[in-house]
Parts: C-alpha cells; structure tokens; sequence
C-alpha cells in the first residue's frame, strides 16, 4: 500500500488542524506527525505533542511545551527534508511566510490557508511552478473542483462554486444590522473556526474562495460563478467546453477533503468518515447569491480582479472587522462598511513583493482601527 | 487538433443515429462519416448518403439505396480497418454480432445499442480486453460514471444509477393498467426511439442499465443502487471509498454523451449543445424507486444476477411485449408480468455461446407469442 507520509500540521490546534489530526489517527498505516506547530494554545499542543510525538514544533506561546523535539521556526518545519506534505492551517497573514517556504522548497503543500493565495497567489503560483511543489487544496469547494479536474486533459470553461449561504441567507440588510456574534457563530452545516465563520455569515469567505479559485485553476474571474446550495452537498461543480458538469458530492465535514488532500492521487478508506445517505436526502436546492445584502463579495470579487496589494488590504480589514464584531465594537454591517471604505482608500502597488503586501496588511489594520476611533 | 476520426453508424436512421449525425455535423474538422447502416427507412438513409457520402453502406431493405459506396454487411463495416470508431446505435439484438465484430477487432467503439452488454457482456468484455477495443458507453448514465471515473486510481466503491422514474413516476398499479401507447410514449425529459421510451416508462431501461453497469464498470450488482432524480440534470453517480462522490450533470440531451464518446478523452466546443442555465434550476429532487409498481426493474436485476441466458430472455421477452402492448394487444401491466413469466420459465444455460443467447432469444419471443395466443 506504499509506505509512511510524514506530515507537518502548521496550526495544529485550530479546527482544521484538530480534524486533521484525526484523519491522521485514523489511517496511522498510511500517516505520521512529523511536526507540529501552534499559536498560543499550549494545552492542546502539549498533549498532540504527546500523542503524536511530532519531530518537530513550533508554538507563538513564551513558554512553549518541552519533550524529545525539536523547536523550529514555522519555515523551517515548512520546507525541512524530512516532510512530505505540509498541512497549511494556520489562520490569517501568519500562514504566508511557511506557505512559500514550504512552496519554494517543492514540497507536498495542503493549504488550508486562504490569506496565502488571495494575499499573495501570484508569488506562491509563480514559485510553486520553479519548483515543482503541489498546492492540494483544503476547502471543501476547491477541493471539489480539484477532484473534477482530475483526469481531464483540457482546463474548465467555468466554475461554479457552491455556497451554503450562511446563516442569514434571506436575511434584509436591515435584519443584518442587529444580529449578534452568538447567532453569526451557528453556522448551519459546517463546524469551523470563528474568523471563517463569520467570513460565511458575511459572505466574505465565499469571496476569498473565488480569488483562490482564480490562482488555483489559473480561472478568469468572468468564468467563475457562485450559486447557493444551502444543503452543502454539492461542494462545488466545474463546466467544461462540451456543456457537461461535473460535481463533487460528500457530507459537509472537513475531514474528506483534508484525507484527500493528503492520500491523493488515492482514495482511502476511513471508516470514521460520514457517507451521504440517499435514503435522507429529497432535494438539493439552488439560488442566485444576495449581492445586496452581503456586499462582502463583491468587494472581494472587485479586490481580485484589480489585484496588487488590494486583496492583502481587503483581508486585513475584514479580519480587523470580524474582530471587532465578536467583540460586540462593531455590528455586522459595520464589516463591509469598514472593508469597503478601507480598500477603497488602499493606495495599492501592482505586482508587489511579499514585503509589501505584508506593509498594506499592516497599514489597513491601522486604519480600520482609526476609522472606529480604536487607540489600544 | 488532432486528425479527423472516420465514424461508422450502424442503426443511422434512429434516433441515436440521427443525433450523432447531427454531432458530426457541427464538428466537420474532427469528424467524417464514413460507413453508415440502417433497416429499413430507406428514403432518410438515402439522404444522409447524399449529406455524408460514407465509403460503406448497409440496409435491411430489399431495394437499397445505390451510389457511389460500396454495400457491406454490418459486421464487415463494424470491422473495417479504415473505420476509427464505431457508433452502434442499433436497436434490440441487431446490435449483437457487428458489436462483436468491432471490439474483436479492437475497435473504440460507442455502444449505444443495450442489448449487447445485457445479453452477451460476459462475451463482449472478454473479448475487449483481448482485442484492447475500448467500450465508450453513449447512455447518458454510463457516460456519466464513465466521465466520473476518468483520472481516478481506483474503482468505485459504489454507482448510484439516476432515473427520470418516467411519465408514471408515482403511478399505482391500478393506474398503470389503464394507460396507453400514446401516453407511454410521452417521456417528461429525453427525445428517444419508442422502444426505449416504453422501457423507460415501465423502469425496464433502468434495470437493463444496471445489468450494463455491471459489465462496463466491473461492479457487483450489490454497489449498484438506483435513484429516482426527475429533473434528469444529474446523469448519475459514483461514490469512491473516502466517501467522496462525483456526479456528472447536463441538459437531457443525448447528444452530448454521443459526442463525448467520440472526442474522449478530448472535449470540444460544440455550439449546437444545450449548456445547463443555473438560473432556472431552483431544485434537483431524489426518491428511491417504486419496486411495487414498477416490478420490470427487479425482474432485470434478478436476471442480471443469475446471468446465463436469463438477460437474453428478458431482453427478448421485453422486446416482444412492448411491440404487443405498442399495437394494443395487451395492457401496460401485461408488460412486467408476461415478462415475469417468461423469465421465469426460461430454461437457462449458464456461460453461453453467442449462438446459445441468440437461441434463448428466439425461443423466448416464441414462448411470449404462445403466451398472449399470437400466432401470426
């Protein structure tokens, strides 16, 4: 069955790093931990670093948890020889560093990190081409078009990304206004961290995939379309030039398309993965995205398509945003308010270095805060 | 692009025939007729020769039509070395022997005739992978799967076979005795030859389908499950062992299938093709089968599964029921249960010879005749 993939999981301890672990735990024949790298939940590293006795970690906290390993900079585990596939979930601006690391070291790359590819998908496309590295993606909607690339010889003509709508799908801008943190966490299909949660709520996250899409499957923002379909079944779907349609199916559980991301180009068996029951499901639905209600996606959409730093401003606003929404400073509409005013204002460079895009990261965040009158 | 392929139709005045015609049509730098074969619409078949001028031609007429190309039997077109592909779109047992001709001599051939798969697929397999001819399936189903199986390193775990559930979905038995050829002949979603449209009304062509998925895809008859989809947008499934699901979707339009089999593994831009309107599909909905009501497709299943000569008086007894109940002579519900006992009394022989099939057949539409007291 071929041997033992040493996997790397930078950010072990968020939502797609834990459920990568247990994908890992369940097919320990097929996967080991080699490294291991957390922010600043240091309980929950202390014991991974206990159960999986990772060569390698890495940890944001001072006090970091000692043992038989190694402390290595998140580049370093991304890019050391001794890892086959790097498991990119950190969150935000702090995954690109290791992604182009881990890129420009040809590696095995599955990313889960959106920041990587919206902030900065010209560079890691363009280094993942020198040096032959793979970017497997994580999200369930582009691992769904991955899955029905696979085999054909020509490029899609279109992608239809799939979006379950969030939580306030048929909501009025007026409703949005008052809704609370709490009620914006219940995602209704999906268990995810918090940011990508109220990214779903807002639609933001629907719009950051459509700027992955554009860099993972080399796709014009023109032949890319968003379609809800609040039951999450379909994941995603892909157009080719003969009008046939495939689409890639499976329970909403982030688990499948991090086991595919990792046994690809093979399908394994996992027992503790959930099935589709056709007995349970009568109808799958589909409707036209509210562009009115949720501005956030056009914002992201128009920030792809001028490119430059713009989608790195629209990231850092809206990731000070959320925070300043579940932080109850701020209402929901408050969000692509503050992100559209913030990338409109952005004084963006054109093909900028990875230097300068983390340069308008940290000047939006600058200015969100300004804009609230927020001077911690 | 490629050089142009030399396409036979066998079965050309169909209405499969006709619409890969009409697919030739729209691709003139990828495709040219080159034999054509028909029974006995002699003044359509004249006309295509004139449209196409083939090299070969045959007909079943007893005055067919002359020109400038050389008259063939069905088995020495369907093996000619200047032939590329061939369509068999053939109806009922015709299509057996010139199907064998052209997978012994190791032809890519586009199957769309049913009954050669479900009476001789043992025969046809075996001979395939001898010959290294390759099945391209041209239902729109086994397109389907066949389309979600390209690039994947494994079989499928399981198939899950869509059905419109035809003009009678929902129908009780009471129902169905009473209705007629003219209402049978009215299938809510695809353009296709009466028999088929009958087969397709009693679920007889779904379970027919699942006898050739088993040949085509190699899979036990326990991993093919049916699932009634009325829209027909989602051609059918596959589920791979990680869970995952790929579906392949398009209008209800034959001619994309066709033309799939004959680009593979290539896709071409075809304007004549109807693409699907995500603006007009608000649902796609799912209910398992009436077996009560619709006892044609256990009937298939089961003779699948004893295998022998059963399909093959199935297939026959099928056949000559629909014609009685197309010319009035016996109700809807006659059509399961003149099966049904026919089947049931076939003296089967297990591992057949082509010869011993088509004995069975023969036999079987006797016994039928003998059965409803026809003795014309």
């Amino acid at each position: 069955m071929g041997d033992i993939k040493r996997v790397a999981v930078l950010g072990s301890t968020g939502s797609i790093g834990r459920q990568t672990l247990e994908v890992i735990s369940a097919l320990p024949h097929r996967f080991s931990v080699i490294g291991l790298a957390a922010g600043k939940n240091t309980d929950l590293l202390s014991r991974q670093i206990s159960q999986f006795k990772p060569g390698f970690i890495h940890s944001q906290d001072k006090t970091p948890p000692t043992g038989e390993c190694e402390f290595l900079s998140l580049e370093e585990i991304a890019s050391h020889p001794k890892v086959d596939i790097v498991v990119m979930a950190t969150s935000g601006k702090w995954g690109l560093k290791p992604t182009l690391a881990a890129v420009k070291a040809g590696k095995q790359v599955a990313l889960a990190n959106k920041e990587s590819l919206v902030m900065a998908g010209e560079i890691i496309t363009r280094e993942a081409q020198l040096s032959g590295a793979q970017i497997r993606p994580v999200d369930s909607e582009h691992s769904a078009i991955w899955q029905c690339l696979e085999g054909e010889k020509q490029k899609a003509a279109r992608i239809i990304l799939t979006a379950s709508g969030g939580p306030f799908r048929g909501y009025s801008s007026t409703r949005l206004a008052k809704v609370t943190p709490q009620q914006a966490l219940k995602h209704p299909s999906w268990r995810m961290g918090q940011k990508v949660t109220i990214d779903s709520a807002t639609l933001m996250n629907k719009g950051l995939e459509v700027i992955e899409a554009r860099w993972l499957f080399d796709m014009p923002f023109d032949n890319i379309r968003i379609l809800i379909h609040p039951q999450s079944i379909i994941h995603s779907m892909v157009e080719f030039a003969d009008g046939s349609v495939k689409a890639q199916l499976g329970m909403p559980d982030m688990r499948l398309p991090i086991q595919y991301a990792l046994s690809y180009p093979e399908r394994l068996e996992n027992p503790t993965l959930p099935h589709l029951d056709w007995d349970n499901i009568k109808e799958l639905n589909f409707e036209p995205p509210d562009f009115e209600s949720f501005p956030c996606l056009k914002l992201a959409i128009e920030a792809g398509r001028k490119g430059g730093t713009y989608p790195a401003a629209l990231c850092a606003a809206d990731e000070t945003a959320v925070e300043l929404f579940l932080s109850k400073r701020i209402k929901f509409t408050d969000i692509p308010r503050l992100v559209g005013q913030a990338v409109e204002e952005h004084q963006a460079i054109a093909r900028p270095t990875l230097e300068e895009i983390l340069a308008a990261d940290a000047q939006t965040r600058e200015k969100i805060k300004q804009m609230v009158g927020d001077n911690r």
